[in-house]
């Protein structure tokens, strides 16, 4: 298996970490963390990935803290793993050659909301809704919102997006710059807060979803939404998922600006239902969300209703009502939960390809007959406005045949999902269970990441074991 | 001047660009130009900065032809620049040290349009008029519209945005994917057709905006957008430029998804009622376009107005007729021609900062006093949604008395914005012009730049002598 392969090939430098540890431990004190408790709580606990905890857990206060903790580890060539929730999916966070985790929970404030320029700078620590619920009082909203409640700092070294990445965009769009300490220590800053430049290289981007292989993330400008004057939302079922497709495809194209455009399959209404006490129709629906004026997104909501008639919905049922608004989409939100309650003690293994949206009734479809043929139970969610979806494969991870099964299945998924123009992950990362991909996915330019990485972490210092293998 | 201190230093290779023309020579035939002329123009025409032509010109036809001329270069260390239009306006095309200018102007197909996913495929020599003639028959355009008809990959090549972006984004937004030869001679796919991704570094970002210092951008897969139902287009008056920003501000805070929000100052108003037989009032003035259905572009525009009015605007004078709109965003488009109007025989020396909006105002009037106190004659124009606006200063290019003033005035106007957290090139991009500015815009930072231009590019030969000093 992939992950074995990385694994072996990564040593670890006994001498430098017990340096290290020594000059972290007389500097940061109680705030230098040792415990095999805490040091594993701070390695990948989310899925079937193994858990490779760090040596020690170092809270930093500060820009400069943070860059004192490289600087020491760069002298000694350790390993850097920067850590926001630990709500990865793909073993970000693990540490397979051992090293000093950086969480960054106590930088977790505000540093400045601009209110007339729709932008604040944050500290990485601070997670989607505690943001928000600072925010709220200014009538600015940050927009994205990956199903865990995760640090803006991991969002942005993932490059995450979630439900409103069609109207919003995903992380990428939404950081204006960065402050970085990069391998050798150095704290650079990656951009202005105006809302565009040409001056140069875009560094921004470039640390935008490198997961931590470049740099650790200390600071964010973040671009802000007006929260809108009027919400709608409703869900709509369809009989097939082709039909639903159909649907979404043609309100994209006729530009209407849906906020939310979200698909669950029979198999996820029906978890959802027992989960979250619906009575939804138990067919392939849509969930939709619109933002506007209130004409706006009447006249939105109107359009979409013709739309999915045209394309063989049942009833779009929708409202401005916030109490059923905001039942409906816990009930998405609530999606992973309401899965796990299919098979009671089972683990969730979870996929995250994305392909153009011409292409996803046909990968939809031949994902769901594959996961028959392979004996699986795998409800299906998507951000199908972006031609993204998840499956959820509930596993017993003490069984091996089911487990490479599982394998198997989420190979060919990838593998069909490339092929069709797609990528094997539209939001969760590579961290370590993706890097097996990235070859098929990337060909010749998977080299050029090799050089990129080793030119700025020629020790491979930073978060090492993870997007590229060096 | 920094220019000359970067030529200084920039030694051409007479054995190696010798060799590699008897190569190109013998495989490309006619289609390897040698002629001063075709040279000169090849080189930079548009602005003050001086023309320093390539040793030959080659038009290939294909990917593969482009790497082969590359691969020749890379074995002699000859300089590769690649060339669009030749509309850049900071020496981008120059050949400081000579070597091959390669023409993309032969691959300026469109290889697909894929109009289900709202995207196509396209060469890099086809420029935005050319795309959006073809694109018209599918209902689709490509929002990106610089002043000049230039190239899409040299639009790519320098991160160009122009009057839609406030709502379409730059170029950086609308590129999903490039296809670039590497300065190897390797052919690289940075990206799918998947609309998001977060699979590894974001070489499709870095490769924007690079100017083609890291590779030759060989082909593009770009976001189109559906043509609107509906298009408004209007101007409105102001007292002063204060009370313009201001509306510019509360536009956008409110969420109102303006298309176009453009301001011209008195005296570019003034240049375009002579240039274009209009009879505006001659004050700051904002020419605005909305985008969305009949019901919606009606709402926005009179939420529009409202806004204009509680800020102290004269009357906003809005319209859905096509000749009409048409008239007036000829008029703005025609705004550089105009200018030159105002002192018939003058050439055009164009600054581009950008700053947060909140900042603009500000920036806008101390920018128009220096340009009193410097005895200049100088409009602006901006696209004030994104904080981005250009002085048009007319110049006599053989006075070096006004040249200097000149300089020094672009030098203050270029620190003042990034005084206010802004960025001294919004969309022209650094080219050889704006280089001596990027260390104080980006400090340590520009050391990653050069980083990654020596780890990517060893031996400095795409474009050398642009944006990062080697």
């Amino acid at each position: 298996m992939g992950l074995a392969a990385v694994q072996a090939t990564m040593d670890r430098n006994e001498t430098g970490i017990r340096t290290v540890i020594g000059i972290l431990g007389a500097r940061f004190a109680d705030r230098c963390v040792l415990s095999k408790a805490v040091r594993e709580q701070h390695a990948h606990t989310t899925t079937w990935i193994e858990n490779q905890p760090p040596d020690a857990v170092v809270f930093p206060q500060s820009t400069e803290e943070v860059a004192e903790i490289v600087r020491a580890c760069a002298a000694h060539a350790v390993p850097v793993i920067a850590f926001g929730t630990g709500t990865s999916l793909e073993g970000h966070v693990n540490a397979p050659a051992g090293g000093i985790c950086i969480d960054m929970a106590r930088m977790n404030a505000v540093v400045k909301v601009n209110a007339e320029d729709l932008d604040c700078v944050v500290q990485p620590g601070i997670t989607r809704k505690q943001l928000n619920d600072y925010l709220r009082d200014t009538g600015l909203f940050f927009p994205i919102d990956p199903g865990a409640d995760a640090s803006i700092g991991g969002m942005a070294a993932t490059r995450a997006s979630g439900t409103n990445a069609v109207r919003y965009g995903t992380m990428k769009d939404n950081v204006l710059a960065l402050t970085a300490v990069m391998p050798d220590g150095t704290i650079i800053k990656t951009g202005t807060r105006a809302k565009k430049s040409s001056a140069g290289y875009d560094l921004t981007r470039l640390l935008v979803g490198s997961e931590g292989t470049l740099g650790v993330i200390t600071e964010l400008t973040l671009r802000l939404q007006g929260i809108p004057e009027a919400i709608a939302g409703g869900v709509c079922p369809f009989p097939d998922v082709e039909s639903a497709c159909n649907a979404v495809i043609m309100t994209i194209q006729c530009g209407i600006p849906v906020a939310r455009i979200e698909l669950a399959d029979a198999l996820q209404v029906k978890a959802c239902n027992a989960y979250s006490k619906l009575d939804l129709e138990e067919t392939p629906t849509l969930f939709l969300e619109f933002h506007g004026t209130d004409a706006g997104v009447k006249e939105q909501s109107e359009l979409f209703a013709e739309i999915a008639r045209d394309c063989g919905s049942g009833a779009f049922v929708w409202t401005v009502k916030p109490e059923e608004r905001t039942k409906l989409w816990q009930a998405r939100h609530d999606a992973y939960w309401a899965c796990l309650g299919l098979r009671p003690g089972s683990k969730c293994f979870t996929t995250d390809v994305c392909v153009p949206i011409s292409r996803l009734a046909e990968c939809v479809g031949a994902t769901r007959a594959d996961i028959e043929e392979s004996g699986l139970i795998a409800p299906i969610v998507g951000h199908v406005g972006d031609g993204n979806f998840h499956t959820s494969i509930l596993v017993d991870m003490d069984d091996p045949d089911e487990m490479a099964r599982v394998e198997a299945f989420a190979e060919r998924l990838n593998w069909r999902a490339i092929e069709m123009e797609g990528t094997c992950t539209g939001e969760h990362g590579v961290g370590q269970g993706k890097m097996k991909y990235l070859m098929r996915e990337h060909g010749a330019a998977l080299e050029v990441m090799r050089t990129l990485k080793m030119a700025i972490d020629p020790q491979n210092i930073m978060n090492p074991g993870k997007i590229v293998p060096i």
